[in-house]
């Protein structure tokens, strides 16, 4: 107990420090997509190396075919458990920038919250495990229980290589439970501990149809055009009743249990509240499900960007030479990304009409997964939320995808603990992420009292 | 005759001055769609001006809401018939730029094409008939006619201000017949007097869903995403059988007659020809009707640009906020583009999903015309073009739409003449226009004769 106190010092102290090195961190525009921000990442993965090396934990930046892994490793004594921390130091792209209030790479305090591309996906949230563990070496001296770092670069771009690397490194990255914080709080001041992700599956298609763009006067109605393709195409993939219309797509999907509706429906959610924070008057959906049902544990289906012919001012009378579209689906546990792959391009294939080429090509994919609560750690991360938050976190569920989830459990069949300290409204994957500065900090306090607790079991 | 071999010798000698005159004017980038370029619209509207004083005929630069005008006038005889040259100085955005060879305004010759953006339409198959008045006033120092030039700087962008310039200067615009070169060939060495033009109604559509970009795992399937729905609302105009959906569309539509499509059948057309020029294997649209039915005398739609979402490297997991569309239907006569505003506007709002709002923008509209066959003028273009082509012309129609056409002939009455130096493959609305300069010299010469031919009625 005397370690502790001494730790809830030294994170009362360091406050200030910590957010200073998140900062550091955040400034580094980290974007894997993007293949011009490579010199970035690599600086991102060192800065996390130096970090390690500053509260002298042994660690390795290995590199991949795609970004670097660090591969941090703190062994005290092979009695205690061994707990694998997940995360990632790339970003999303941070465009559209014009409507970032702060620069995303700039990061800045607003009422309480930290603005900056990535601040709380994931470097913000991941970072909470480091800084615990400052506080724990800089105290006590040593961590209550044996702790490897897997932060990998290529998350926000499906983990290419990240399954090949856990394949080769079996037992290297042996360990008892996995601890990943990229998730949400169920709302604010509502800690949750997330035990279902659903899967994606990501694709781009390329029309090309006349050999370059034509006057659409003069070629109009006798010449196949691409851009109207892909909205046919497109439009065919979901019906107006939000289901998706490829053959054999729901073949793999488990029905909802009652018991499952019921967890989902028992949980505090104010609808009204969550059409106001996205900023719509009405929502839409497969039907015959609820919002939450719909978002964390149903398949959808989402056209992520589409471009094709005149983007300028004005009216220009042209018949596009090309159309492309990137479009991806959300999937739920059993579901073969692979599967829907073959049979998405043969749906597609099948409706093309005369004068028009398509290249097809299937981007990332990764199941979804829903991790069994009977799991003997979630006890420990009740514990250490309740300290770190002052509240018993909430169980649910999160609509996004962290392919590695699957991979740690399925293929290494170990315990996952997804324990968000995000907000819905912190605007990943858009302009003005955030995160809000007293949720990091508790976060820093959960993830301290964690190896604590993970000890004790 | 002694004058016309004078002319003869003067068109001759002065091939590369035309030329180079030419090029002067392709080299402003007046592009009227794009209000940056509105410094190059005056400058390409005084070159004009500049044009009409070297050869003394008073002109005059009238200033309108949007671009100016130029109104030149040759006054000999009233006893002489009257002719009006209708033209445009400005050009269609050359964008993508990427795509042309050389640069879209610094022309260049290559195979006896000169390339440029508006070489062909309308900078250079307009300039032929002031090239012509050249001839005649530096040689016999007068024209055989009355003749008027009508330059408007708005025709890409739907003559906007043209229609109620036209009606507030009817008087001083009276004349017996309207000349205008703004039309193709039916193919190389195939000289054609277009009969007939299609109409446009051109719209822009703005889809905006919720208030920023959203992640499309935690938010995909319960938010209604804008560009899923902009591919439903574009899919939905037109089927897969090139028929469009819109209520009461067809209901002003006229049947072919047995006689029209006779006369288009009759015209020399190689399909594969056509395919490859395009640049594809193969063709569609409306089903029923043959390439030239559909492209010339069937109402069409087009998609002429969408944009919506992520369009970087790679992938984005993005639920975007907004899409944006531009698209164009081209009608035929008594199709009223204010009545498909409305119903199309209907049609789309009665779709719309909750939680999206759409914006929308009818651009230009004007109704397709056919103009008849007995024209007296026609005898004396054929004649002309005989002498400049030394073949006869074909009579054709053209898929797009020169909106002031249906004015001059329904407003004003007045006899119209559609004469095309230009071809179907000179890229006129894509990167790399050009225009055969062999058809230039031709199309000046025709032009030096229709002055005479046209006197001679």
């Amino acid at each position: 107990m005397e370690k502790l106190l001494q730790i809830e010092e030294y994170l009362e102290a360091n406050k200030e420090t910590f957010e200073s090195q998140l900062i550091e961190l955040l400034k580094i525009p980290s974007v894997s997509a993007d293949s011009s921000f490579k010199t970035s990442m690599l600086e991102a993965a060192n800065w996390i190396m130096h970090c390690f090396e500053a509260m002298k934990i042994p660690a390795e930046l290995i590199p991949t075919e795609g970004h670097p892994i660090v591969l941090a490793e703190y062994h005290r004594d092979d009695s205690l458990p061994t707990v694998l921390v997940y995360g990632h130091y790339d970003v999303q792209p941070a465009d559209p920038l014009d409507l970032w209030i702060s620069k995303p790479f700039e990061p800045t305090v607003r009422d309480g919250n930290l603005y900056a591309r990535g601040a709380t996906d994931d470097k913000g949230q991941m970072f909470t495990h480091l800084a615990s563990s400052q506080a724990w070496m800089n105290t006590v001296g040593e961590l209550p229980c044996n702790i490897k770092y897997l932060i990998e670069g290529e998350e926000e771009i499906g983990s290419a290589h990240l399954e090949d690397f856990i394949e080769a490194h079996r037992e290297r990255l042996k360990a008892d439970v996995v601890v990943i914080s990229d998730t949400c709080q169920l709302g604010p001041d509502q800690p949750a501990i997330t035990v279902g992700l659903r899967g994606i599956s990501y694709f781009e298609i390329f029309l090309q149809g006349p050999k370059q763009d034509l006057h659409s006067g003069s070629f109009g109605g006798a010449v196949t055009n691409p851009v109207n393709t892909l909205t046919q195409l497109l439009s065919s993939i979901i019906n107006k009743e939000g289901q998706v219309q490829i053959p054999g797509f729901y073949d793999a999907v488990e029905s909802l249990t009652e018991e499952e509706r019921e967890q989902f429906s028992g949980l505090p959610f104010d609808e009204e509240n969550f059409k106001e924070q996205v900023g719509v008057d009405g929502l839409s959906g497969e039907k015959g499900f609820t919002t939450n049902e719909r978002r964390w544990a149903r398949p959808s289906f989402d056209i992520n960007g589409v471009t094709g012919g005149y983007a300028g001012e004005g009216a220009k009378t042209v018949l596009p030479a090309k159309a492309n579209a990137k479009f991806s689906f959300r999937l739920v546990p059993k579901q073969d990304p692979k599967q829907i792959a073959i049979d998405l391009e043969k749906y597609l294939r099948d409706q093309l009409p005369p004068g028009i080429k398509m290249e097809f090509k299937a981007m990332h994919g990764s199941p979804g997964v829903v991790v069994p609560q009977t799991n003997p750690y979630l006890q420990a991360a009740v514990t250490a939320i309740e300290q770190g938050f002052g509240k018993t976190p909430y169980f649910i569920r999160e609509g996004g995808s962290i392919p590695v989830v699957t991979t740690f459990y399925e293929s290494l069949g170990l315990n996952t603990l997804l324990l968000g300290w995000g907000l819905n409204d912190d605007n990943t994957h858009s302009p003005n992420e955030k995160f809000h500065l007293a949720d990091f900090h508790r976060g820093i306090r959960s993830s301290a009292y964690l190896w604590q607790a993970i000890r004790e079991i």
